[in-house]
């Protein structure tokens, strides 16, 4: 069955700076939906910034089964009403695939509940990821570690809650690590956030980089058909018989 | 080591119905913060929905080791920035206790990044909370079980993220059964939610619910002294040589 | 692609006592192998622990991608050697479902690091299992809850890791509440742990058990094809130039 | 009150290889406890491979708050009834400071139920360890980060449970990253993982790696004065009336 994924993209970068204009000419939202569209069980459209609802209409996302996100100077751009709609989809099932600067979106630090700052250095240094756990469905198809000749460091301490999972460590070269891969539930939506990817380098054009997005996503895709739960709703008979009770003033 | 605790009420219930001011006279948190006096380590005192900025200002949150919250009816009355900043000092290392309706209230839904949705039933039924880990700190000093003669019924699906721990488990005459003491951490911050607690029931002036609220605050005491890390930031230098980079557009 | 299930039953109990043998005539094992194998993606085969190496040969766990245990009265006469060799299969990626009072036996123990005692109950009680997290692979196609009519009970403390995932909670009509459902990653590994099913009920009879049987043989299928890393070993050379370094006794 | 811990050392490579008997005249656990001594809340003493019974007798066990292990070359020479002792003591709430090759002993093994296995380097490279959550109790009065000047390297997949917590990183000159610093619960137990240590550096003389180790003790001290659970027993009685009830073959 054909997994539906939406490719949403700021879309200001490319517009604005030359050099990603040139790495990126599509668009860096582009280059990741063609990277997904090379496996015939992903169809994956984009949505960006600048359209109406930022593309992500109640449509959209009520037909998106994983939607990937990529964000950097235009955060507070994002309309929170947008924000409460896509958290509203990850909590009934819709994958969320979080990447590199995406870490201090709205979406993310509202699903994580926390700030999720963290240090960076934009020096064009190597770096390099460490498959934490070969037999993870995201890495499959992996060598152990994955080289980025050049790319923006991020360093420790990541304000996140304790991952569900590690799947990636990174190495810099200019003496840091980083838990790069780390997974999430929340309700019924699977959430991976990955590190690499900063606008400046052509890193969504590296095959190996490529290949964690497909695995990505595949991976977020929903488990199931139920909605979460009900809302927030009242139970207005026991299943079994309850003898005494006490008053109410609901 | 006094533990400086902070019990936050709404206040608002026992104002309106008579009932609850009967059980609560001098106020369900003045109830709660009795509570926790009783023991020489603790010093509790109460901040409520009707002061100025709650109740919680900068200078007694920055004073406040551990935090407990029950609110109900006017979730929607806390002011948002009152929320941020309640949320900051939990990341920096404050301990947060939220109690039966405070599951929806803004700053446990926040702090969740979750909807925390439940379903209920108020038949003032029994209640009977399992201890799930006799070990923890959080269950000393207690039985194996708690009775609870009249309460109000959460039931699942609660719509919380995996917990860390699970300390408590109900079972309800009705029928139900329900998660009710889980822990988790973020940042700094160890957050306890303890179910039981409805405002028409005398649950609060219960030993062994009052002995679970002390044991919970102390189990929630900073751990550092170290606030969470340092605000998002670049960090100038590499410690190790970078021999070759790339360009930069920030 | 079919997924090949061995089912493993103790098949003891089925032998000696009439009762069981009226309700499971081709034992227990071949009943949930048959539910299983109602749905055309599984393969279910059955091993027990009366055939040469307890059916669970080398070639037999190689072709294996999820295994069911079911064990109560003889965990002790299961060889080492087999529980040694399982365990090193869920390690590599295969999922494991354990059954009711395989709670006790030495493949949950070894996998858990726990002693995972309980207290129980035999008294033909009623169970109601709730659904905890209805978005779950493991619970689609379920109703909110579950009621079997006639079941051992099972009570907290459970002597088990936190989980990753409470999917299902208990509710007993002689008072007690328990996870019936928790899930674990070990390794490539997904365990699921379900409490029902004792030997002298029909539970496995029962259309909305087998239904999670085969969700939870699902959910656990092997998610890669690499093998758990390399067997611990040493790395010859760096990837990064070293330029001192110190002695060796090695 | 003091806490008392017990320093069990190998105590093998002190004896036959000069280089380390250089290093630590004393054996490698005797500079360990003298650390720990340091501070007047703690009293360590220590045990070793050599003395009966490990040196971990039941009333040695019984009388110890946290136990912090270190061994390497002659994990099998570990006795399993000892092994059993000590996994039951930390399930009942014992704390366990795991260091180094240790990561390979039985114990950790047990507890962990996995193979613990990892790739790994001598070749005296420098090692950095990061920070990752700086309020945790672990890392209090510590910077940012630590580097050893000369260590061996470990590096992934490391083969272990997704950690509680993931409190140090490091990164090493060589260009691996690994989960330096993991924490667990079992039962009441509290485990900490720490990697740095090889016996042919002075790592256990830096002033930091001190700090870590009397943080980590204090961390670990148990949280209660029950014990987990009572053994695997029956419930005799219902607490609720049961009014029907199935057969029994027990």
């Amino acid at each position: 069955m054909t997994l539906r994924v939406t490719v949403w993209g700021e879309n200001v970068h490319e517009k604005k700076h030359p050099l990603v204009a040139e790495i990126y000419p599509k668009g860096m939202h582009q280059c990741i939906a063609d990277a997904l569209n090379t496996d015939p069980e992903l169809r994956a459209t984009c949505a960006t910034l600048d359209m109406p609802e930022h593309g992500l209409t109640e449509k959209v996302l009520a037909e998106t089964d994983v939607l990937t996100w990529w964000g950097h100077t235009a955060h507070g751009k994002v309309d929170d009403a947008i924000v409460d709609r896509v958290q509203k989809r990850v909590l009934q099932g819709m994958g969320l695939i979080v990447l590199h600067s995406g870490h201090h979106s709205k979406i993310f630090k509202r699903l994580m509940g926390h700030n999720c700052d963290l240090v960076w250095r934009e020096a064009g240094e190597k770096e390099r990821l460490w498959v934490v756990n070969p037999a993870h469905a995201i890495v499959q198809g992996l060598p152990a570690w994955i080289d980025i000749e050049h790319e923006e460091m991020y360093g420790e301490p990541f304000g996140i809650p304790n991952p569900d999972e590690v799947v990636f460590l990174s190495w810099f070269a200019g003496g840091e690590a980083f838990r790069s891969g780390v997974t999430y539930r929340r309700g019924g939506g699977k959430i991976f956030y990955f590190r690499p990817g900063h606008e400046t380098y052509p890193t969504y054009h590296q095959k190996e980089i490529q290949q964690v997005l497909r695995n990505a996503v595949k991976w977020a895709r929903p488990e199931g058909h139920a909605p979460w739960g009900a809302p927030e709703r009242p139970v207005a008979k026991a299943i079994e018989p309850i003898t005494e009770y006490g008053g109410s003033v609901h």
